[in-house]
């Protein structure tokens, strides 16, 4: 049977999503889980990787499990299996052709910006920023990514081969109490888009950049023109929509 | 010259405030700083101590500095020196016979449960109560709380020789999106009081006791009569008032 997992963490102690040799990852932790309840080793399938420190409040995977066990089970049997900044918030058993990556039709990103005084309890889950921002000119700076386009000049690593057109859906802003939390909706991002995205921003928010820049920048497709990228810790994975079959 | 310190911290990698030999406590990080910047061993005095696993936002303490420094010197400077855990919010030069334990006129404390699913990002920050609870029947009970009252009965040492009589000035219940925020002012609170009131308060809401029953607790003076202590991750030292001089 295949089942979706719908999962949340919390990526402070992570090297990121993805297994890699050597490392602390959340895929591993999973897996290490998933294998213990289906009696042998097994690998999940997820909708794509978050980097070291990124956090997910809605990260889905699909998995093939041979052992009988019905949906309620085997979220528990998982849970009891996991680490406590790892959750399975629900299993569902899905299609055998249903791909956890390629049937996606949608991806929701949230980054957080605290404008206030540093905050020491949040300091792993909202970017301490800790000054000012002019958010009215980030507003209208945050429109110009909505549309298709070649995102080429908001992607860190080296892609010349790759496809970098993404269409971005939604996009907003809004700051309540210093903390300013960005939204964007898309059919994919690339790695660290949202961060390099929300680094450009900041630059707008800073009166370093005006907000129509953002079409010079993308239609540049040089990254050397757009700038820092934002750190892992106030980006969230927040909710990810799934093509009806 | 005295100095107030405001101080803010996250409270999970300690062994709660107040120096214990052999454990890590913020007190000892905080000394630590002070004696940097003071070029000698300098002691600080706290409102209050809170236990291990308890935040707070506005902690405070008075500490006497020799050198030459201005308030926001200091204040910078101390950061410099702390883990990032560990804030110094404020800095303010007062009078040499302030006392950051005997001036407070009142203390807030703050304490959230999660009553929806697990929550992995905020599980050193709000008690993952994860059921429901009547918070209908805790608002009604929490009222009872509310006055001068013998709070022995919620007070977890032994307290025999100690007045543990104290005045609650408002207490309160909200909750938003599943998370339950329990707020308590009053002019002070013995250990562990705020837990095991809170801690009755989730016994009303499992519809165990009825609201009610917090006054014959209350009268008892018997700490069997009460129930669990909430955990410490939900609470927090939310504020501290001073009396004008």
């Amino acid at each position: 049977m295949r089942y979706l997992l719908k999962i949340s963490y919390d990526g402070s102690n992570y090297s990121g999503f993805q297994t890699q040799k050597g490392l602390h990852t959340i895929q591993e932790e999973i897996e290490r889980a998933v294998s213990k309840v289906n009696n042998k080793d097994t690998h999940i399938v997820a909708t794509g990787r978050t980097d070291k420190g990124v956090h997910a409040y809605s990260q889905y995977a699909h998995v093939d499990i041979d052992v009988d066990i019905n949906e309620y089970k085997l979220k528990r049997a998982l849970n009891s299996n996991l680490p406590d900044d790892i959750h399975i918030i629900s299993t569902k058993i899905v299609p055998d052709n249903f791909h956890a990556r390629y049937n996606v039709k949608s991806k929701e990103y949230r980054y957080y910006i605290n404008l206030g005084e540093y905050n020491p309890i949040d300091r792993n889950y909202v970017f301490q920023y800790n000054y000012k921002l002019n958010v009215e000119r980030m507003s209208e700076a945050i429109k110009y990514f909505v549309g298709k386009h070649d995102f080429r000049a908001f992607v860190t690593e080296n892609k010349e081969k790759e496809n970098c057109i993404r269409t971005i859906t939604k996009a907003s802003i809004m700051v309540d109490n210093n903390i300013v939390e960005i939204k964007f909706i898309g059919d994919g991002f690339l790695r660290y888009q949202v961060r390099n995205m929300v680094g450009y921003l900041i630059k707008v928010g800073e009166e370093k950049v005006s907000p129509e820049t953002v079409i010079e920048v993308l239609e540049s497709k040089d990254r050397t023109k757009s700038g820092k990228t934002a750190p892992p810790e106030g980006l969230y994975l927040y909710n990810v929509e799934y093509k009806e079959e």
